[in-house]
């Protein structure tokens, strides 16, 4: 890391780096924290978790400086990353980098502790959740106007699939902010959504690349931005479809004969959110005028659903519905592509791709730029490929997949 | 711990609690840095020294609150430990313990990290170097009014002489501030000086007890102190002697045949100044008449020696001396007691019992409440002994001995 840090300061760029905590730090000290409490108060949890980003940071700080280059290392609170008081959670308020921008002004290499920051109304030490550390490298990078937020992970950026699932998916040079919100939220797990989300609004252009290899890796660009020059000539036009999403980690649950009246499916929902869970596609099937009932079938992350399922028999009578269906073997596929919103016939592609291979859609939702389909989750690789191959994003070669992402 | 500390908040008491790094945190530390760079530069090494006390006081806060009471822990900066720049030995130079009160004040136990504090200068984090936790411990003692200090340890507390050389020595109930200081920089490794020191100033009563018993320790008194209730009709007359201290640690270096003619002995301590040795007791012989030369002997801790050595072989021809003896077979016996302000024939005692036992006395050194003699090695510890029984010190029971403080 060190010496590519310095390649990058040789070049004549100011660089300010975002660290995590070194490999299984942060899982080691909530070990600890256990051992103590079952329970750890929040605040001290936090203490404890934001000594991990502490020690990776002025380690890499120490091995910069033996390369004869001044680093200088900064807190959370230090570098100006100001957030609200949730802790674990904490949302980002404001970024004041007054002390980074110094130490940049005075030609040192800046290291933050990422995943951390200060409660203006505590003054307590807070960390960011899952995702914090992408997340302070783009919100440092919005509050200094960096030209790039590099974030570094163990793929060479994002592929027109999962390469794991379709082989010879490609890599993308470029994809809008937009496209990558979609496929984060549909499987893709090279970034967090929270960190595209941020640089999205704050306008700060992402370049996701590997750890292990020095190559270009893929652009995510915002309104108006066009990646560095290298990138030119490429992709003319705007491709109907960028990427095939998969995601195997949602379960279905359906709500069986519901009283088909006004107000039914708001209470199902208000329950479901009560109980904590993220709904993600709902479908309602048109009722049986015989029965004047109806099923309403959602889908939610797999960890969620029971929670779920014992908050609604818990309501079983009030609302009225005859039973519950849990169902944890489905696979949901996405096809995602800014240019769905200028061409029609997208979605025949893929209806048509799957009925070709016999593959059964059980629910579909779609929004401006994707459609998405339930399916079964045997049938989930295969699908892919086909839907992968249907829209002519497959290329000559095999990628290179590294150990899966630990994300 | 975390028990002991709630069972003193039961007993209505205000507690504030500084931490040291658990086990061998710092050196694993300290080991990581040496992997990274040979001299890793002092800002980034406090940065990653003081996440040690970090991690001890947020899982002690953790401990506190699951057992039903509120323990907030707080950085060196947050507790307002102020200090100069000088990384890794920061002198303290303000404690503003806004924060801690503020939690006192609202009943919470207090948890701070020992060790560390930020300097105002430059916002760096700082740690203070050796015994920098008792000495943080102190410091917030005399900055919040603290009825008193308690430093643990794994000795009961201050005996008349280390138990591990002199068996029936006996734990001291008392003992001055004066006496402590003197004790502590002629051997006795219970207290470090500087904390020591720093309560003399700020007038803070420090009890030393151990970790291992809830006995009672030793009471360190300042000025017009007097030891709580059930100390009472103990020690009516102060002491003449209060203990006996031996040290192993020194060396001797004899400087031979330095020219008798004025300011000599200067250049020679100037020298060794400069080698960074720190001088402990100097002796000149009278001069020989017939040679107009005379020999220099000096005591310093062993790990200088060398230096100093090769300082004064530098310098050999522009001193003039003939030629340098270095002796680490040496023994240090001090005999410490406030009560030799107002009494007399003192001496004449130690001289007397070291004589009967025929140990030889090689320097002799003297403050208002100490008498510090320089023997063989192997003649200290019996030397020790019967110097204690000389001065009635002996107890009847056999001091437990614990494994010796880490110290």
């Amino acid at each position: 890391m060190a010496k590519r840090i310095v390649d990058a300061r040789r070049k004549g760029d100011d660089v300010v780096v975002a660290v995590s905590a070194m490999g299984d730090t942060t899982d080691e000290l909530l070990d600890l924290a256990s051992q103590v409490s079952p329970i750890p108060a929040p605040r001290e949890l936090d203490m404890l978790l934001s000594s991990g980003e502490r020690i990776s940071m002025a380690l890499l700080a120490m091995a910069i400086n033996s390369m004869g280059f001044e680093a200088r290392s900064f807190t959370g609170s230090q570098a100006g990353m100001i957030t609200d008081s949730s802790h674990g959670a904490a949302r980002i308020v404001d970024v004041t980098p007054v002390r980074v921008r110094e130490a940049l002004d005075e030609g040192a290499i800046v290291i933050v502790a990422g995943f951390q920051g200060f409660s203006r109304d505590t003054r307590d030490i807070t960390t960011l959740g899952r995702g914090g550390s992408d997340t302070t490298a783009v919100a440092l990078a919005a509050a200094l106007n960096a030209d790039v937020c590099e974030i570094y992970s163990d793929v060479d950026g994002i592929f027109t699939a999962d390469p794991r699932v379709v082989p010879n998916a490609r890599k993308l040079t470029t994809v809008t902010a937009e496209e990558m919100l979609e496929l984060a939220a549909n499987g893709a797990k090279v970034l967090y959504i929270r960190a595209v989300e941020y640089a999205r609004r704050h306008g700060v252009m992402i370049h996701a690349r590997s750890t292990f290899s020095s190559g270009v890796g893929t652009y995510v660009l915002g309104a108006g931005m066009t990646a560095p020059d290298h990138q030119e000539g490429e992709e003319m036009e705007e491709p109907i479809v960028t990427g095939v999403a998969t995601d195997l980690s949602q379960a279905k649950i359906t709500v069986v004969g519901v009283p088909d009246v006004p107000g039914k499916a708001a209470d199902i929902f208000k329950i479901v959110a009560k109980s904590g869970a993220n709904v993600d596609m709902i479908v309602q099937n048109v009722s049986a005028a015989a029965t004047g009932r109806t099923d309403i079938s959602f889908t939610l992350p797999k960890a969620e659903a029971s929670t779920a399922l014992r908050a609604l028999a818990g309501e079983q009578t009030e609302v009225g519905f005859d039973k519950l269906v849990h169902d944890d073997q489905i696979g949901k596929l996405s096809v995602v592509g800014a240019g769905m919103r200028t061409h029609s016939g997208v979605s025949a592609t893929l209806f048509e791709a799957l009925s070709t291979t016999g593959v059964n859609i059980e629910m579909i939702s779609t929004s401006e730029i994707r459609i998405s389909v339930v399916v079964r989750g045997d049938d989930l690789a295969g699908a892919a490929r086909v839907v992968h191959a249907a829209y002519g994003l497959d290329g000559d070669t095999e990628a290179v997949v590294y150990a899966g992402t630990g994300r």
